[in-house]
């Protein structure tokens, strides 16, 4: 494995590197959003070789968590088993739990508001392509519906609408509802999208 | 009926005083969305006498699309009218293609565009905005549901969420579908929002 030219006067150590790479991450996925930035761009972004990524990183998924959230909590592939897992009519409402108790962890970190900066909105948007991506689009095409990409993203959609309107728009009652209350509208759509036939 | 001190060099005739309250009303609905500004607070920025605004214009929402969405095709109170006439189970589907109708019209409308400026969202949000607040919110109300300000707020948002993806994001393949295409998933969301029992 070769590294890259390194950036003159440091000498980055293992946690040196982790963190370059994660630096370099969160500046790409705040910029082009989830999908556009791939592990190969990051390597470049960042100076380093793309196998030290793989080797830091399990995934994508997994360096966007903790690069732009901040959490080392959200195992994205077990999220994903989680929704799947159980009963059929309860998927929608199984998709939408897990996203608000990341989201609920995310929002009170304060290194998460920080790392979004001034435009909260580009966090919300980066994080929703992603969960659509990760969680919502698997999840249809689980359920073998061919048009899976968009079910995917009108789930993911649904919950940006939503927390768009809280964060930035600051509706109200909309904003200071807790988001457990919003488990069954939400949880319904969802299934409307991700399950259901049209 | 006083007029309040007019900018000097100037001798506003009639389309001079309307279009002053018109791009005093495009400023601070574009700063502060919809539900914020205030007919008064329009005619303080325009500095004229909030008589004269409710002399052009027949309410905040004539006002809104004509002067941030440049259209004065779009009936508001007709709009609502459309919606709820028809059978109960299709309010979601009425709703949806008639915001879909205007929304067409106003993306291919270049006036829209240039006065959205380079935030294409800060346009969606204060149309998703007066649409919670004059159309889906009345609908909901309609149908007796006493959380209608929430249930508005949400069919606003799952549009919201869309329109984001669509024209901020460029979701793939979400954002060059035919709208005709999204009525019948987002048809059943607002159906489920403004209609049903949850």
């Amino acid at each position: 494995m070769t590294l890259a030219p390194r950036p003159r006067g440091r000498r980055p150590g293992r946690d040196d590197t982790r963190g370059t790479i994660r630096a370099a991450a969160a500046r790409l996925f705040q910029a082009h959003g989830y999908e556009q930035v791939s592990l190969r761009s990051v390597a470049r972004e960042a100076g380093v070789d793309p196998a030290l990524v793989h080797h830091y990183f399990s995934s994508k998924a997994d360096l966007f968590c903790r690069a732009t959230l901040g959490v080392t909590s959200w195992d994205i592939p077990r999220h994903l088993q989680e929704v799947l897992a159980g009963p059929r009519e309860e998927v929608g409402r199984r998709a939408v739990r897990s996203f608000f108790e990341h989201w609920d962890v995310a929002e009170a970190a304060q290194e998460y508001v920080t790392t979004l900066g001034p435009d909260a909105a580009d966090g919300s948007r980066a994080v929703t392509e992603m969960m659509g991506r990760e969680i919502f689009q698997p999840t249809a095409a689980h359920f073998g519906h061919a048009n899976a990409a968009l079910r995917g993203q009108l789930a993911a959609s649904a919950l940006l609408g939503v927390m768009v309107s809280r964060h930035h728009l600051d509706v109200q009652p909309l904003a200071s509802l807790s988001l457990r209350t919003l488990i069954t509208p939400l949880g319904r759509t969802l299934q409307h999208y991700l399950v259901e036939p049209w």
